[in-house]
Protein backbone atom coordinates (compact mmCIF):
# COMPACT_ATOMS: atom_id res chain seq x y z
CA UNK A 1 0.00 0.00 0.00
CA UNK A 2 1.67 3.50 -0.65
CA UNK A 3 2.61 5.84 1.90
CA UNK A 4 -0.11 8.19 1.17
CA UNK A 5 -2.68 5.36 2.26
CA UNK A 6 -1.10 4.62 4.97
CA UNK A 7 -1.01 8.03 6.81
CA UNK A 8 -4.77 8.58 5.67
CA UNK A 9 -5.35 5.83 7.58
CA UNK A 10 -3.57 6.44 10.81
CA UNK A 11 -4.44 9.94 11.32
CA UNK A 12 -7.84 10.21 12.85
CA UNK A 13 -9.71 13.64 13.89
CA UNK A 14 -7.81 14.03 17.54
CA UNK A 15 -10.01 14.54 20.56
CA UNK A 16 -7.50 14.90 23.46
CA UNK A 17 -4.07 16.09 22.36
CA UNK A 18 -0.86 15.58 24.43
CA UNK A 19 -0.62 19.19 26.32
CA UNK A 20 3.04 18.48 27.44
CA UNK A 21 4.37 17.63 23.38
CA UNK A 22 5.38 20.20 21.10
CA UNK A 23 5.73 19.77 17.58
CA UNK A 24 9.49 21.12 16.79
CA UNK A 25 10.03 24.08 14.36
CA UNK A 26 11.29 22.09 11.62
CA UNK A 27 7.99 20.07 11.24
CA UNK A 28 6.01 22.99 11.88
CA UNK A 29 7.91 24.82 8.90
CA UNK A 30 7.21 21.47 6.70
CA UNK A 31 3.92 21.56 7.64
CA UNK A 32 3.67 25.39 6.61
CA UNK A 33 5.92 24.54 3.13
CA UNK A 34 2.96 21.78 2.43
CA UNK A 35 0.53 24.53 2.81
CA UNK A 36 2.18 27.24 0.94
CA UNK A 37 2.52 24.94 -1.88
CA UNK A 38 -1.25 23.80 -2.14
CA UNK A 39 -3.05 24.20 -5.42
CA UNK A 40 -5.30 27.13 -5.89
CA UNK A 41 -7.48 28.21 -8.10
CA UNK A 42 -5.55 29.70 -11.09
CA UNK A 43 -3.04 29.36 -8.77
CA UNK A 44 -4.01 33.01 -6.55
CA UNK A 45 -4.19 31.51 -3.06
CA UNK A 46 -6.76 34.08 -1.61
CA UNK A 47 -6.30 32.88 2.35
CA UNK A 48 -3.55 33.53 4.67
CA UNK A 49 -2.41 31.26 7.26
CA UNK A 50 -2.27 32.09 10.86
CA UNK A 51 -0.47 30.03 13.53
CA UNK A 52 -1.10 30.48 17.27
CA UNK A 53 0.88 29.18 19.89
CA UNK A 54 0.07 32.33 21.66
CA UNK A 55 -1.60 30.78 24.91
CA UNK A 56 -3.44 33.55 26.66
CA UNK A 57 -5.51 33.92 23.19
CA UNK A 58 -5.81 30.97 22.74
CA UNK A 59 -7.19 30.95 26.00
CA UNK A 60 -9.76 33.31 24.87
CA UNK A 61 -10.71 31.62 21.58
CA UNK A 62 -11.85 28.28 23.42
CA UNK A 63 -15.52 29.80 24.63
CA UNK A 64 -16.04 30.59 20.67
CA UNK A 65 -15.20 27.13 19.82
CA UNK A 66 -17.52 25.16 22.21
CA UNK A 67 -15.05 25.46 24.70
CA UNK A 68 -13.09 22.21 22.54
CA UNK A 69 -9.95 21.41 24.82
CA UNK A 70 -7.87 21.04 21.10
CA UNK A 71 -8.20 24.61 20.68
CA UNK A 72 -5.74 25.04 24.07
CA UNK A 73 -4.20 21.67 24.76
CA UNK A 74 -2.89 21.05 21.32
CA UNK A 75 0.38 22.21 19.96
CA UNK A 76 -0.16 24.76 17.93
CA UNK A 77 -3.57 26.06 16.37
CA UNK A 78 -4.06 27.13 12.91
CA UNK A 79 -6.38 29.44 11.26
CA UNK A 80 -6.96 29.61 7.83
CA UNK A 81 -8.40 32.89 6.65
CA UNK A 82 -9.91 33.25 3.72
CA UNK A 83 -10.40 36.97 2.10
CA UNK A 84 -13.94 38.05 2.45
CA UNK A 85 -13.48 40.26 -0.89
CA UNK A 86 -10.54 41.31 -3.57
CA UNK A 87 -10.47 43.69 -6.45
CA UNK A 88 -8.13 43.48 -9.32
CA UNK A 89 -4.90 43.75 -7.18
CA UNK A 90 -5.62 39.99 -6.00
CA UNK A 91 -4.65 39.11 -9.62
CA UNK A 92 -1.80 42.25 -10.19
CA UNK A 93 0.37 41.11 -6.89
CA UNK A 94 -0.21 37.28 -8.99
CA UNK A 95 1.21 38.18 -12.23
CA UNK A 96 3.91 40.56 -9.87
CA UNK A 97 4.76 37.32 -8.60
CA UNK A 98 5.01 35.26 -11.81
CA UNK A 99 7.14 38.06 -13.12
CA UNK A 100 9.73 38.22 -10.64
CA UNK A 101 9.17 34.18 -10.50
CA UNK A 102 9.84 33.23 -13.63
CA UNK A 103 12.18 36.09 -14.94
CA UNK A 104 9.87 37.38 -17.63
CA UNK A 105 8.14 40.56 -18.49
CA UNK A 106 4.62 40.80 -17.20
CA UNK A 107 3.15 42.58 -20.62
CA UNK A 108 2.95 38.96 -22.41
CA UNK A 109 0.90 37.66 -19.75
CA UNK A 110 -1.47 41.40 -19.80
CA UNK A 111 -4.56 38.75 -21.72
CA UNK A 112 -4.37 35.70 -18.73
CA UNK A 113 -4.94 38.58 -16.23
CA UNK A 114 -7.73 40.02 -18.44
CA UNK A 115 -9.16 36.50 -18.14
CA UNK A 116 -8.74 36.18 -14.39
CA UNK A 117 -9.97 39.71 -14.09
CA UNK A 118 -13.49 39.47 -16.26
CA UNK A 119 -14.21 36.29 -14.73
CA UNK A 120 -13.57 37.25 -10.84
CA UNK A 121 -13.66 40.92 -10.03
CA UNK A 122 -17.08 40.85 -11.32
CA UNK A 123 -18.30 38.40 -8.71
CA UNK A 124 -20.53 39.91 -5.87
CA UNK A 125 -18.98 40.06 -2.01
CA UNK A 126 -21.03 36.98 -1.41
CA UNK A 127 -19.83 34.75 -4.47
CA UNK A 128 -15.85 36.00 -3.50
CA UNK A 129 -16.25 34.77 -0.25
CA UNK A 130 -17.63 31.10 -1.33
CA UNK A 131 -15.04 30.90 -3.50
CA UNK A 132 -11.81 31.71 -1.24
CA UNK A 133 -13.13 29.99 1.51
CA UNK A 134 -13.20 26.88 -0.89
CA UNK A 135 -9.59 27.30 -1.56
CA UNK A 136 -9.19 26.95 2.26
CA UNK A 137 -10.26 23.91 2.37
CA UNK A 138 -7.67 22.30 -0.15
CA UNK A 139 -5.03 23.95 1.85
CA UNK A 140 -6.90 22.48 4.93
CA UNK A 141 -6.77 18.78 3.51
CA UNK A 142 -3.01 19.41 2.59
CA UNK A 143 -1.85 20.42 5.91
CA UNK A 144 -3.51 17.56 7.53
CA UNK A 145 -1.96 15.04 5.00
CA UNK A 146 1.08 16.43 5.81
CA UNK A 147 0.63 16.71 9.43
CA UNK A 148 -0.21 12.73 8.82
CA UNK A 149 3.36 12.01 6.88
CA UNK A 150 5.44 13.50 9.91
CA UNK A 151 3.26 11.26 12.47
CA UNK A 152 1.54 14.51 13.78
CA UNK A 153 -1.83 14.59 14.80
CA UNK A 154 -5.10 17.16 13.89
CA UNK A 155 -8.05 18.07 14.82
CA UNK A 156 -9.93 20.13 11.30
CA UNK A 157 -12.48 22.51 13.08
CA UNK A 158 -15.35 24.00 11.69
CA UNK A 159 -17.32 24.29 14.96
CA UNK A 160 -16.70 27.72 16.22
CA UNK A 161 -18.50 31.87 16.03
CA UNK A 162 -16.09 32.75 13.03
CA UNK A 163 -17.24 36.36 14.18
CA UNK A 164 -15.54 36.22 17.29
CA UNK A 165 -12.48 34.58 16.05
CA UNK A 166 -12.09 37.26 14.01
CA UNK A 167 -12.66 39.88 16.24
CA UNK A 168 -9.96 38.43 18.62
CA UNK A 169 -7.86 37.79 15.90
CA UNK A 170 -7.80 41.31 14.57
CA UNK A 171 -9.28 39.95 11.45
CA UNK A 172 -12.81 42.07 11.04
CA UNK A 173 -11.02 45.63 9.27
CA UNK A 174 -9.49 43.69 7.02
CA UNK A 175 -11.54 41.91 5.32
CA UNK A 176 -10.40 38.32 6.22
CA UNK A 177 -12.54 35.63 7.77
CA UNK A 178 -11.74 32.54 9.93
CA UNK A 179 -12.44 29.91 7.55
CA UNK A 180 -11.35 26.49 9.03
CA UNK A 181 -9.54 25.50 11.96
CA UNK A 182 -7.02 22.62 12.69
CA UNK A 183 -5.12 21.77 15.78
CA UNK A 184 -1.93 19.98 15.64
CA UNK A 185 0.01 18.37 18.00
CA UNK A 186 0.15 14.88 19.48
CA UNK A 187 -2.58 12.78 20.54
CA UNK A 188 -2.98 11.65 24.60
CA UNK A 189 -2.43 8.06 25.18
CA UNK A 190 -5.82 7.98 26.88
CA UNK A 191 -7.88 9.70 23.90
CA UNK A 192 -10.38 6.61 22.92
CA UNK A 193 -11.05 7.67 19.72
CA UNK A 194 -7.70 6.84 18.16
CA UNK A 195 -8.60 2.99 18.64
CA UNK A 196 -12.10 3.49 16.62
CA UNK A 197 -12.77 2.08 13.55
CA UNK A 198 -12.75 4.47 10.81
CA UNK A 199 -15.80 4.83 8.98
CA UNK A 200 -16.55 5.44 5.68
CA UNK A 201 -19.42 5.33 2.87
CA UNK A 202 -19.03 1.93 1.12
CA UNK A 203 -17.04 2.54 -2.94
CA UNK A 204 -20.36 1.57 -4.03
CA UNK A 205 -22.42 4.56 -2.44
CA UNK A 206 -19.23 6.75 -2.68
CA UNK A 207 -17.81 5.92 -6.29
CA UNK A 208 -19.98 5.93 -9.92
CA UNK A 209 -18.14 4.30 -12.91
CA UNK A 210 -19.26 5.78 -16.24
CA UNK B 1 12.68 16.93 2.40
CA UNK B 2 9.70 14.63 3.22
CA UNK B 3 8.73 13.05 0.01
CA UNK B 4 5.33 14.66 0.56
CA UNK B 5 6.66 18.24 -0.59
CA UNK B 6 8.39 16.53 -2.90
CA UNK B 7 5.63 15.65 -4.42
CA UNK B 8 3.86 18.78 -4.15
CA UNK B 9 6.66 20.34 -5.84
CA UNK B 10 6.93 17.77 -9.08
CA UNK B 11 2.90 18.22 -9.61
CA UNK B 12 1.75 20.98 -11.72
CA UNK B 13 -2.01 21.56 -12.93
CA UNK B 14 -0.80 20.03 -16.07
CA UNK B 15 -2.22 21.66 -19.55
CA UNK B 16 -1.53 19.03 -22.13
CA UNK B 17 -1.67 14.98 -21.24
CA UNK B 18 -0.27 12.19 -23.54
CA UNK B 19 -3.67 11.13 -24.83
CA UNK B 20 -1.72 7.50 -25.26
CA UNK B 21 -1.30 6.85 -21.72
CA UNK B 22 -3.59 5.13 -19.04
CA UNK B 23 -3.56 4.94 -15.27
CA UNK B 24 -3.88 1.64 -14.52
CA UNK B 25 -6.66 0.30 -12.86
CA UNK B 26 -4.47 -0.50 -9.48
CA UNK B 27 -2.85 2.89 -9.69
CA UNK B 28 -7.04 4.55 -10.03
CA UNK B 29 -7.85 2.20 -6.79
CA UNK B 30 -5.91 3.32 -4.99
CA UNK B 31 -6.05 7.25 -5.79
CA UNK B 32 -10.08 6.58 -5.05
CA UNK B 33 -9.19 4.96 -1.64
CA UNK B 34 -7.23 8.48 -1.16
CA UNK B 35 -10.46 10.12 -1.70
CA UNK B 36 -12.20 7.65 -0.11
CA UNK B 37 -10.47 8.15 2.46
CA UNK B 38 -10.66 11.96 2.87
CA UNK B 39 -11.84 13.70 6.75
CA UNK B 40 -14.71 15.42 6.01
CA UNK B 41 -16.89 17.69 8.55
CA UNK B 42 -18.40 15.02 10.86
CA UNK B 43 -17.43 12.19 8.47
CA UNK B 44 -20.53 13.17 6.58
CA UNK B 45 -18.99 12.96 3.47
CA UNK B 46 -21.67 15.08 1.73
CA UNK B 47 -20.75 14.11 -2.12
CA UNK B 48 -20.16 11.79 -5.20
CA UNK B 49 -16.86 10.98 -6.75
CA UNK B 50 -18.04 10.00 -10.24
CA UNK B 51 -14.67 9.07 -12.48
CA UNK B 52 -15.68 9.30 -16.46
CA UNK B 53 -13.46 7.52 -18.74
CA UNK B 54 -16.11 7.03 -22.02
CA UNK B 55 -14.85 9.26 -24.53
CA UNK B 56 -18.43 9.96 -26.01
CA UNK B 57 -19.39 11.21 -22.76
CA UNK B 58 -16.02 13.40 -22.55
CA UNK B 59 -16.65 14.95 -25.96
CA UNK B 60 -20.37 15.81 -25.11
CA UNK B 61 -18.86 17.86 -21.96
CA UNK B 62 -15.79 19.19 -23.18
CA UNK B 63 -17.48 22.34 -25.11
CA UNK B 64 -19.17 23.42 -21.83
CA UNK B 65 -15.58 23.39 -19.74
CA UNK B 66 -14.56 25.82 -22.65
CA UNK B 67 -12.92 23.44 -24.92
CA UNK B 68 -9.90 22.15 -22.58
CA UNK B 69 -8.23 19.57 -24.39
CA UNK B 70 -7.90 17.91 -20.85
CA UNK B 71 -11.48 17.15 -20.51
CA UNK B 72 -10.67 14.44 -22.89
CA UNK B 73 -7.16 13.63 -23.70
CA UNK B 74 -6.52 12.94 -19.84
CA UNK B 75 -7.00 9.11 -18.62
CA UNK B 76 -9.74 9.94 -17.05
CA UNK B 77 -11.67 12.95 -15.60
CA UNK B 78 -13.48 13.06 -12.09
CA UNK B 79 -16.09 14.67 -11.25
CA UNK B 80 -16.50 15.36 -7.25
CA UNK B 81 -20.42 16.55 -7.30
CA UNK B 82 -22.10 17.72 -3.80
CA UNK B 83 -25.34 17.30 -2.07
CA UNK B 84 -27.45 20.25 -3.26
CA UNK B 85 -29.28 19.41 0.05
CA UNK B 86 -30.20 16.59 2.54
CA UNK B 87 -32.52 16.01 5.18
CA UNK B 88 -31.73 14.15 8.55
CA UNK B 89 -31.48 10.85 6.69
CA UNK B 90 -27.90 11.94 5.86
CA UNK B 91 -27.21 11.93 9.54
CA UNK B 92 -29.14 8.58 9.86
CA UNK B 93 -27.27 6.72 7.39
CA UNK B 94 -24.57 7.61 8.52
CA UNK B 95 -25.17 6.71 12.06
CA UNK B 96 -26.34 3.24 10.52
CA UNK B 97 -22.60 2.93 9.40
CA UNK B 98 -20.78 3.64 12.54
CA UNK B 99 -23.05 1.26 14.39
CA UNK B 100 -22.35 -1.55 11.37
CA UNK B 101 -18.42 -0.52 11.02
CA UNK B 102 -17.79 -0.38 14.95
CA UNK B 103 -20.23 -3.59 15.78
CA UNK B 104 -21.87 -0.95 18.28
CA UNK B 105 -25.13 -0.26 19.26
CA UNK B 106 -26.44 2.90 17.41
CA UNK B 107 -28.54 4.06 20.62
CA UNK B 108 -25.73 5.28 22.55
CA UNK B 109 -25.19 7.79 19.56
CA UNK B 110 -28.28 9.24 19.54
CA UNK B 111 -27.24 12.05 21.35
CA UNK B 112 -24.51 12.80 18.65
CA UNK B 113 -26.47 12.06 16.31
CA UNK B 114 -29.09 14.54 17.54
CA UNK B 115 -26.70 17.11 17.62
CA UNK B 116 -25.56 16.78 14.34
CA UNK B 117 -29.00 17.49 13.11
CA UNK B 118 -29.34 20.20 15.19
CA UNK B 119 -26.68 22.31 13.57
CA UNK B 120 -27.21 20.86 9.34
CA UNK B 121 -30.73 20.19 9.18
CA UNK B 122 -32.14 24.20 9.53
CA UNK B 123 -29.70 25.03 7.08
CA UNK B 124 -31.53 26.79 4.30
CA UNK B 125 -30.52 24.44 0.84
CA UNK B 126 -27.84 27.60 -0.34
CA UNK B 127 -26.11 26.53 2.94
CA UNK B 128 -26.31 23.40 2.92
CA UNK B 129 -25.25 23.01 -0.90
CA UNK B 130 -22.02 25.77 0.01
CA UNK B 131 -21.25 23.45 3.16
CA UNK B 132 -21.03 20.04 0.82
CA UNK B 133 -19.17 22.03 -1.57
CA UNK B 134 -16.42 22.91 0.43
CA UNK B 135 -16.11 19.71 1.50
CA UNK B 136 -15.48 18.18 -1.80
CA UNK B 137 -12.57 20.62 -1.74
CA UNK B 138 -10.57 18.49 0.55
CA UNK B 139 -11.03 15.76 -1.77
CA UNK B 140 -9.73 17.50 -4.53
CA UNK B 141 -6.67 18.19 -2.60
CA UNK B 142 -6.30 14.53 -1.43
CA UNK B 143 -6.68 12.81 -4.75
CA UNK B 144 -4.36 15.53 -6.08
CA UNK B 145 -1.61 14.59 -3.73
CA UNK B 146 -2.45 11.24 -4.06
CA UNK B 147 -2.09 11.15 -7.50
CA UNK B 148 1.32 13.18 -7.50
CA UNK B 149 3.14 10.29 -5.13
CA UNK B 150 2.23 7.90 -7.66
CA UNK B 151 3.87 10.41 -10.22
CA UNK B 152 0.60 10.75 -12.18
CA UNK B 153 -0.57 14.45 -13.43
CA UNK B 154 -3.75 16.05 -12.69
CA UNK B 155 -5.58 19.33 -13.76
CA UNK B 156 -8.18 20.28 -11.36
CA UNK B 157 -10.33 22.36 -13.03
CA UNK B 158 -13.40 25.56 -11.73
CA UNK B 159 -13.70 26.50 -15.04
CA UNK B 160 -17.12 24.32 -16.79
CA UNK B 161 -20.89 25.27 -16.66
CA UNK B 162 -22.08 23.58 -13.61
CA UNK B 163 -25.77 22.99 -15.30
CA UNK B 164 -24.93 21.93 -18.24
CA UNK B 165 -22.55 19.12 -16.33
CA UNK B 166 -25.22 18.55 -14.40
CA UNK B 167 -27.48 17.72 -17.54
CA UNK B 168 -25.29 15.36 -19.61
CA UNK B 169 -23.89 13.54 -16.22
CA UNK B 170 -27.52 13.03 -15.10
CA UNK B 171 -27.42 14.63 -11.88
CA UNK B 172 -30.19 17.51 -12.14
CA UNK B 173 -32.38 15.31 -10.69
CA UNK B 174 -30.96 13.92 -7.89
CA UNK B 175 -29.81 16.78 -5.73
CA UNK B 176 -26.56 16.65 -6.93
CA UNK B 177 -24.13 19.70 -8.58
CA UNK B 178 -21.00 18.84 -10.12
CA UNK B 179 -18.29 21.04 -8.14
CA UNK B 180 -14.76 20.26 -9.20
CA UNK B 181 -13.63 18.26 -11.90
CA UNK B 182 -10.03 16.83 -12.29
CA UNK B 183 -8.53 15.31 -15.11
CA UNK B 184 -6.00 12.44 -14.28
CA UNK B 185 -3.05 11.03 -16.44
CA UNK B 186 0.13 11.87 -17.72
CA UNK B 187 1.54 14.75 -18.98
CA UNK B 188 2.68 15.18 -22.76
CA UNK B 189 6.07 15.66 -23.17
CA UNK B 190 5.41 18.94 -25.06
CA UNK B 191 4.03 20.35 -22.70
CA UNK B 192 6.17 23.42 -21.65
CA UNK B 193 4.04 24.41 -18.32
CA UNK B 194 5.79 21.48 -16.69
CA UNK B 195 9.16 23.69 -16.71
CA UNK B 196 7.77 26.80 -15.45
CA UNK B 197 8.89 27.35 -11.82
CA UNK B 198 6.02 27.29 -9.13
CA UNK B 199 4.64 30.61 -8.27
CA UNK B 200 3.43 31.25 -4.46
CA UNK B 201 3.34 33.89 -2.28
CA UNK B 202 6.70 34.36 0.12
CA UNK B 203 6.10 33.13 3.54
CA UNK B 204 6.03 36.65 5.24
CA UNK B 205 3.04 37.45 2.44
CA UNK B 206 1.01 33.91 3.50
CA UNK B 207 1.47 33.29 7.17
CA UNK B 208 0.97 34.97 10.74
CA UNK B 209 2.70 33.86 14.02
CA UNK B 210 1.03 34.72 17.00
Amino acid sequence: MSTYINSLNWRYATKKFDATKKVSNKDLDTILEAASLTPTSYGLQPFKIIVIENPEIREKLKPFAWGQSQITEASHLIAIVNFTTFGDELIDDYLANIGATRGIPTEGLKGYADFMKSKLTPLSDDQKAIWTAKQTYIALGNILSAAAELKIDTCPMEGFDANEFNNILGLTDKNLNTSVLISIGYRAEEDQTQHYKKVRKSKEKLIQYI
